[in-house]
């Protein structure tokens, strides 16, 4: 890290087991903690321990940091430079994830996100393309977060993890930051002094259309006004189609794999 | 059926049961379809039998008519008068709620809708309130299938089917109806001519965009022109709140519920 | 508690957010946290708080105590005289319970069970009958931490949280208990010693058998055994049938709720 | 087929979509639909064709057989060679599969199982190892099938479908096999006539305990007797260890996979 100027060690674990019984559940958490003691002790001043959790895979029955609790109580013994990290397609099914957010925000222990989307298990596809209002919902708490003055906010590590089967890798790449954008830009539209009102006389329903106003707002005017301004092309996934770029990489870096194509 | 002009018979079963061995699975499919059977026979011409299936609650272990392939089954042999009812909430978590419908649109056997939305369980929550883009994906569904003129598409009975908690009943209905035409005007934006062609040329985000395209365009504007050429309040929310049909209504019909108020 | 000779105050709170920006999460949180801290101080001597967790159900958007990462960091603020309830029915589709509990007595904050199965959602069925690989599972962990000697092991509350709709409530509630007995005198069977060879062995099969060895023995002979050596009847859901307590506690208490009587 | 003697063509399609919009689902049910009567056309006499579902995994929107109703429809069009195949780890969470095996053995269209087990996706794990009791409720099913005599029941095809990571091979599907047999061993105890006496009675624990109490019988004495009687080796598993073949095996074929071998 001190060689790289890296300020963050991400870490996930793939750890844990496939049968009951085939450990000692207690016994692993406890090797896991002195583990990530000694690495913490190493840590670079201002250096940060970021710990991803994930509920299952490649760990079928038990796995070691299994959800963002067993990541948080981890951190917390580590000390302040240990911070969970929320991969969106961590989760069980049903899974508020912008609780979590909250909740990880108002204790400052939020340390970053892997974005994705998932429908079914760690799927990692375009970020928003199977969920968008949850991807809105998640920029909306760390809108309010940053609005309310929160330290923690400001420090969040935004990263992609996504895999590419069936879509071309640079434009699916591109597409998960236009959504991102996109969400953020809807966030930033919520009139937060109304939802405020609205949440404190209990109008259920009233507070809910403030926060889904935002998000029925097309963003995509703004957004290319805004790239035009900045010197940048508007649409830029056709600016990538275009320029070139893609196909012109793909070619100086040998045959393209399959399925990785542009349509041409 | 014949009394009231009713062209619909549309069934809902709790029947099922709680415990592996309670009862034998293969006996009550033969009495379900005898029963079915007489009832069927039973129905005025022009009548329809919609089956609605539910995964569980009430039953726990294992529910009768548990999912739509055991509905159809059961329409199947009745005849063309069956048709499969599909509950927005009464499905295993991450079903592909769009795919159903388009199967059953494909083999004429979409009777109809109870629309609501959920998170977890049997919600029924507003229509549209928690995902709103899988809503928007089943009317595209319905779209394609009108514009394809399947002749199924125009039968389709659409019927919403909450229950209200903390908010107030009439407005939620309303804004359920709300979302359901910002979700049908979506729909009805999408380039399906540029659909076809990316979809043809294997254009994987190509034929995504076009889709999410129509969804992220802000139809309320629309609406709210359409609601004036019609002479009609522009915004239903609105209207009704203002014009105390709520307040009034419930302060005739005796005191309002706890939660069940408008907010002041 | 003081009046009542009461040790625990198990608290389940049903509060939470039906739908995207009805509340401040963030908000509710701090409202929580205070409340909460005012009632621990006002706590008797020796007296604990059981904060139980639940992830939906009222609530279908945001639960408060959603999981059991929120009710351990509320306990830890609060102090040693907070500790987490595990209801058994209270955990989204694939959650490993053991894990959970393996994890909270190596915290020392298991403060006890609600005992009931699921196979959907809070389905509160009789303990032990959707999944009994599981509860012996959970009894494994608490015989484990019981045999290391850990100090929390001693005082976890065990309770049954049912709820009966099909079958007859003190039958049901008996068969919970015997089920646990026979979940527990399974993991007393489990060979420690063996087991540990194994798992330092990393002989993954090898231990996984070892722990699924005690389960597969029947213990009902035993347990019969055991009942006659103190007394008492070997078979005790014949013996409450038989002995017609439940008929004339029905009686006396007038009629017989529907499905609540005993076939006969 | 008639080259090799196989009497099934088992196929599992990966086909699918990851993306809303990616391709026109009822386009590819009918491409789905004409590619399988094609070859359905050229099974030779006496042959069938299995079909295979899976609700996710390699695609994460649509798979185009999602469910065992979609299998069946499928399998209906085409004619009686053609029936749907189980596999126990390709179902949503809390799908009750067999009530599905139940459903189709009633309606002559169960194929055949490709046993494994999971708890979470499409873990592949060791049959029966995380789940024991839904095994035997599945045999259960299949026992009274077969006691029915339902024609189908003598016509199913059992696979074994798994993935090895961290165990074994041959220790592992050695397992499975014991595991299949337990579980049938249990279905085979179950009292049948009590089992119908308690349901028609609607006692539902009385017939729930009949089919727990085969379940807790302890079959492991009656299965090594039976395979001494047979001139077999009593412990299979002790006996392919000890008997040195897999690692004689994995000796001759090369340098064994890291962990996949014998502990020692």
């Amino acid at each position: 890290m001190a060689e790289t100027g890296s300020r963050d060690l991400s870490l996930w674990f793939a750890d844990g087991t496939n049968y009951a019984g085939q450990d000692d559940l207690r016994a692993r958490k406890a090797r896991f903690e002195a583990g990530l003691a000694e690495v913490y002790a190493a840590l670079p001043e201002g250096g940060r321990m970021l710990l991803e959790y994930k509920p299952f895979e490649p760990a079928f029955y038990a796995t070691d940091l299994a959800d963002w609790g067993m990541a948080y109580v981890h951190c917390l013994k580590l000390g302040p430079q240990a911070q969970v990290l929320v991969d969106l397609g961590h989760h069980l099914q049903g899974t508020n994830i912008e609780q979590i957010v909250a909740f990880l925000l108002a204790e400052d222990k939020l340390g970053g996100f892997h974005f994705n989307n998932r429908r079914y298990a760690d799927d990692d596809l375009v970020v928003g393309s199977s969920n968008p209002f949850e991807l809105f919902c998640i920029y909306a708490e760390l809108v309010q977060a940053e609005q309310d003055g929160l330290p923690g906010a400001k420090n969040v590590a935004y990263m992609i993890d996504q895999s590419h089967n069936i879509e071309p890798k640079l434009e699916a790449m591109l597409l998960s930051v236009l959504n991102c954008q996109e969400a953020y830009a809807k966030a930033l539209h919520i009139d937060l002094a109304a939802l405020e009102v609205a949440q404190q006389a209990g109008d259920v329903l009233g507070a809910h259309e403030v926060l889904t106003s935002a998000f029925k707002t097309d963003v995509r005017p703004l957004l290319r006004e805004f790239r035009e301004a900045e010197g940048l092309a508007p649409d830029p996934v056709r600016a990538l189609i275009e320029g070139g770029y893609a196909q012109n990489n793909t070619r100086e870096r040998g045959t393209a794999t399959a399925g990785g194509g542009y349509p041409t």
